[in-house]
């Protein structure tokens, strides 16, 4: 096996495939990348176990990348860490259990593991696609994965649900906060729980600027945008009835400057250990409050409306706040409360049809 | 005490005492910044018990900083660090033990600790003062302060000696390496020891568009540049005599392009747990190899020119080759040999006076 790699092809490789590289998975062979030279492409896989990524290469005179001899190998992530320090066409060579790798006058050497002893990736068979576009796909990551659970106590609210059908839905919740997007449609209907963390991770390696398909299968999923695959297990079990935990009556609505309230939030929240703020709506302006043993914080910001009664109160956490919001475009803001003990609602205010919800539980305080 | 800074001007102070601000000194009032408000300055003070900052802002009508009441207090970190995120001109109001911070619509309380509470900083009556170019000063650290010690098992070893006299001359040794600069001449002799970290904060924080005075005293040095102070304990103890280690005979003078020299030491380095590299001189080029139990590394480059014989061989660490020359802003560096197991000189290849030099020690291979 043989190959010849411009740097900037192998930069490219490490960019796809470098955050699994950090992973230290518990079966050896996985902590290296499997290597699968073939006439016109050059295939790399990288697994941490659960998650796995694969990157195809095409060989072609555009790109420089040149095929002298096919063949199957796994690569420490030292010869690419270490390679990728070499300049120009970068030339790795594979024989017996050692990997050359050369440019010019350096060679490096590398030992090298058996391809056989690879686990084979088992990608179930699924013709069932469901296209989106990248810019969609990221909106859609971005403003429910925030909500997904840390904590395997509950392993399903570590996903993020994505009901396919008449209307796309897309629901995250730890149980102390709700995101909802709905989005499109699916003539299929299917219902899945996807790894928040295999969403985040795909949004940050993919290129959002071209497509990205989802093929949903029985118990795993597969990413596909461009040369790039990322695949994983979905979650098991039941993801919880969301529906009825989100409120349509409300006793007051309040609207408010995105960027005020951020920074407000951002100030406050380190004036407090728990990052509970009160606030409170007056007749003229919102009063922001926090709390703690030695310190003291007090901001008085204005509202653009307010339709609610004089004085209502309400101690939330700030930190869910500011992640709902941060996942905004909008300049202005939509809170929505039925009582100060009961959850609220939070919405960008835009002119363009709004297709998603924030739901988060108050403080008791 | 009440005063008002204007936002870029706490941004400096913070900038100036921020280093310091991440230390936790066993002494709690010490956890505080000192802040002592007078009719035409205010003065900032901070230690980690070892090492100690003074900063001083002028009070004017140019830079905006207003003083309302004069008096001293002790702050917290987290006044600081949690006022930085106000804008504008930002006021602070200490009233018996509460401070005050507001700016417009927003308030910050915070506890602060009695003035007198802090500990004096004794600052020894010194008035002999050497003056350094700012960046002359920044040349000696550099060339010297990267061969201290890390370890405390010979504390006198974690410093730079200074020895003024007809020539200033700078020595820093580990035993493993040694580095010396001779710069300029003083009228006094002196020799002092100064822990190389306080040397290192000092060309982090400073202004080296502005010169710095150091002032020496029987224990203690205090570093001024512009409007700021940092002051240390020198370390006690004799510095050990380095003027025989140098050796002034040489066997072998090899001339090497530094930047081709700096690739080949980082990329041979990770091919080696221990760092240490195989340099060999044959009549055309320079052989150098790394070699783990899992990979090896060689790498072939040119000279500009070797007086020794053909096939010299030596082993040596690449970590400290590399700080050396990494000092260096030559386009070329000279190292000279004795012998394969004799301390080995390096030092940079110009057109001016050259009044540094490094020795390394060879590794036993």
């Amino acid at each position: 096996m043989k190959f010849t790699l411009p740097k900037s092809i192998l930069t490219e490789v490490i960019g796809k495939i470098g955050r699994l590289m950090s992973s230290k998975p518990d079966i050896p062979v996985l902590r290296g990348i499997h290597v699968l030279v073939q006439e016109n492409c050059i295939v790399f896989t990288i697994s941490d176990g659960t998650e796995s990524l694969i990157h195809t290469v095409p060989v072609s005179v555009d790109n420089g990348v040149i095929v002298l001899d096919c063949g199957a190998s796994v690569f420490s992530k030292d010869a690419f860490n270490i390679s990728k320090k070499l300049k120009g066409d970068i030339t790795f060579e594979v024989d017996g259990s050692k990997l050359t790798v050369s440019q010019n006058k350096t060679s490096l050497e590398f030992s090298t593991i058996e391809a056989d002893e690879y686990p084979k990736l088992a990608i179930e068979n699924t013709t069932r696609a469901i296209t989106f576009e990248g810019k969609d796909f990221e909106d859609i990551v971005k403003k429910t994965a925030y909500c997904a659970s840390d904590s395997q106590a509950r392993p399903i609210l570590t996903g993020v649900n994505m009901n396919f059908g008449e209307i796309n839905s897309f629901v995250c919740t730890d149980s102390h906060r709700l995101a909802k997007v709905q989005l499109g449609s699916s003539t299929e209907e299917m219902n899945i729980t996807v790894p928040a963390n295999l969403l985040e991770h795909a949004i940050k390696s993919f290129d959002l600027t071209q497509s990205v398909l989802v093929f949903p299968s029985s118990s795993q999923i597969a990413l596909a945008n461009g040369k790039t695959i990322l695949t994983s297990r979905l979650l098991e079990g039941n993801y919880p009835d969301t529906n009825r935990l989100i409120p349509t009556e409300f006793k007051g609505e309040l609207i408010v400057q995105r960027q005020e309230l951020v920074d407000t939030l951002e100030l406050l929240s380190s004036m407090s250990e728990t990052g509970v703020i009160k606030l409170k709506v007056n007749s003229l302006f919102i009063e922001l409050s926090a709390v703690s043993t030695i310190s003291k914080g007090l901001n008085e910001i204005a509202y653009e409306s307010w339709t609610g009664q004089d004085g209502f109160t309400i101690s939330l956490s700030s930190k869910y706040l500011l992640h709902a919001i941060n996942a905004f475009s909008s300049n202005s803001v939509k809170l929505e409360f039925v009582e100060s003990m009961r959850p609220f609602i939070v919405t960008p205010v835009t002119d363009q049809e709004v297709n998603e919800v924030h739901l988060i539980l108050p403080v008791r305080s």
